[in-house]
């Protein structure tokens, strides 16, 4: 068993050090492990490729070796990135409200601050170690990483990498730490180190945000599973609804904001041809209720759709189909499966699209476009620690502003309370 | 057993309805809320007196009783909250981002929404029955509220009056839902309803909590408990220090604001004596530390202070003292032993009173003033539903926009990912 506690004990002892540091240090720090990113990439693709044999062994699938690789081309993306991140404004030390209370004769102010300590679980994707780190650093919080088990050799490198570039820079090292204990006993014992750590961040699959959901005590945020939707109106353009639905679906299988799922209307199912039409261009499987089905007879890839497809994220070439009576069956529908990521309508009819955007339950809601859209950049936020799927301090694409809290300063001369 | 499935589905769907409310409508609705609470005055304090008598018999403190006990004044003071949220400007549908993202064809927009179904924990303070519900339907939240089982009969029969104004009105009386089993079993399965209620916000001890932080799975912010210090510094005025620390124990003992521990720079022991003269006034305890006690010799209420008491809330007529070598030491001390609400610095020194605010990890840093202020009224915000100790969400004195989350609206012309 590791020692969570002096792991966490030193993370907040070094978070007090990051938020002494200038704005100015702390982006020069950035532009410093960056910097020995690139020189330590042999020593990173070493380890890296230790893990990826071990895993070749297990023999896992060609998509998990993907995401695994470090290559050099992975190595300079994050270091890019932890460049880019140093350009970006900072979040901290902004007063969001001011108020002089003349009558009891105090100043109040509020202003953004780190969190202190963050904690992120995330799978076997090693460069989420460089990324994850960058955003926190920039915020003035120190990290604690768990990532999965598959990638620690590279991910321990990668931290190692960075530790050396911040005690060069006379920074605490333990700015960001990494469990090297994956077992499932540690990850759950992490989840309650309420004393140093400030939030978690689970990233990855649904089963993955379950456990964290349920087990942890520390204030999490729940992020990425996304079990979107694309609702077909009534009033629809047929033509564009195809188009929506084959970038929202195929234009990447694994990402968070793909569709899983067609909901459409029954009067609008003369449209589920011309979609079928274009998705066949990728042998999309479909799996449809009984009305869509007999619509679709003939398509290549037809099953029946059974209750468990509505509520799956397939991340694949796979795509559920609901027929719907009404608006509000479809919103209905909509807000009992989803994951409360990314919605759309496609729509003609702009008091539909209103009702549906106010009735939607979820972070990011869409007339007319593709779900594909939900993300950091696109939204023009810049990098993102992860999409938030819950309500609470952060709802969609979290940039750096999601990784600061608030603190209220009162200044008075002596003032009590009357 | 109460079917919690079926009140939480309820809720959730009166959430969807008020959601759809004009906020004018809202406001009405507040207004007759009060004016159905005035008429029914006599209604409640009868079932109250039911309440009352049993605890009575079952011999619990003045001080409780006079918490539990709604009189005339009390439930006028109800309907005047509820008036004043009603004339509140509403949190909701504020636009706090927008983005033109020209390259790929969308428009987005970040604007505040309800949550939906906002859960209450509290003790056996009926008056937050109405409160509660007042801040919540502002906000187009449906709410859930499991108060003290000393005063369900209360919490109930002043529910029961704001379900009537609401049918009344057209609005689904589940807009406010109580549970009426107060066995702790239905309170942890509560805590467990995330499929339903959005957020959970528990208020009262220490205790309930701690309760509610290792239990429940729906997101919650931690509230209400204060273990609030004034640390005395090397280059502080006595006399204003004694003026502040007075004010902050004994305005209110059992307030989450008040001052719980006084922490003093060993250079300014000399205050101490200042200051006990003014707190022997109202015959404060002083529980001190070893120099602390050298120095008190002879006060009449002088004890030894053990470690618990640094972690102590008396919410009564008790104090403790450290004294501490350095600034740096007074910092450690406080973040080690706080509930991180409400702390102050008495000094004539700008630099140690920046250091101290930058370093004190609570919600509300006070230089030169009573802990006392940390009040959603005071610091201008209006009433408010909690004061937050964590970083999540909200942070201090929780108001009306404490009580909204965002939602991403995109729109485009069929606007697909490049």
């Amino acid at each position: 068993m590791i020692d969570l506690i002096s792991l966490g004990k030193n993370a907040k002892i070094a978070s007090a050090q990051l938020n002494k540091l200038s704005d100015e240090k702390r982006n020069a720090v950035l532009v410093g492990v960056a910097k020995a990113l690139r020189e330590n990439a042999d020593y990173i693709m070493q380890e890296n490729t230790v893990d990826i044999q071990a895993c070749v062994k297990k023999g896992v699938s060609d998509a998990f070796i993907d995401r695994l690789k470090l290559t050099d081309k992975v190595i300079e993306g994050m270091a890019v990135g932890l460049e880019q991140v140093a350009q970006l404004e900072s979040p901290l030390g902004k007063t969001v409200y001011s108020y002089k209370n003349k009558e009891q004769g105090i100043d109040v102010k509020k202003i953004t601050a780190p969190f202190g300590v963050i904690g992120i679980i995330y799978e076997s994707r090693p460069n989420v170690t460089a990324d994850a780190f960058a955003l926190c650093f920039k915020t003035a919080n120190a990290v604690i990483l768990k990532g999965g088990s598959d990638s620690l050799r590279s991910n321990v490198a990668i931290a190692k990498v960075i530790k050396g570039a911040l005690s060069n820079a006379g920074v605490d090292p333990n700015a960001i730490c990494v469990i090297e204990d994956t077992s499932r006993q540690t990850t759950t014992e992490f989840m309650k180190l309420n004393q140093y750590v400030d939030l978690l961040i689970p990233r990855g699959s649904a089963s993955l945000i379950k456990t964290a959901v349920e087990n942890s005590t520390i204030p999490i945020i729940e992020t990425g599973s996304g079990n979107c939707h694309v609702y077909v109106d009534k009033s629809a353009n047929a033509q564009m609804a195809s188009e929506i639905i084959f970038n929202a679906k195929t234009q990447r299988y694994s990402v968070c904001n793909a569709c899983e799922s067609i909901v459409i209307h029954k009067d609008e199912l003369s449209a589920l041809t011309i979609i079928a039409e274009k998705l066949k261009e990728k042998q999309v499987e479909i799996r449809a209720d009984e009305r869509a089905y007999q619509t679709l007879s003939g398509y290549p890839y037809l099953l029946y759709a059974t209750e468990e497809d509505f509520y799956t994220e397939y991340g694949s070439a796979k795509i559920s189909v609901k027929t719907v009576d009404s608006l509000e069956q479809a919103i209905a529908h909509i807000n009992e499966h989803s994951t409360h990521h990314s919605e759309s309508i496609v729509t003609e009819n702009k008091e539909n699209a209103t009702k549906f955007i106010n009735e939607i339950d979820s972070s990011s809601v869409y007339h007319n476009a593709s779900t594909r859209f939900t993300d950091g950049f696109v939204f023009g936020l810049g990098a993102e620690i992860g999409i938030s799927t819950q309500k609470m301090h952060a709802r969609g694409p979290m940039g750096l502003d999601a990784l600061v809290t608030w603190k209220y300063i009162i200044t008075g001369n002596g003032a009590v309370r009357k």
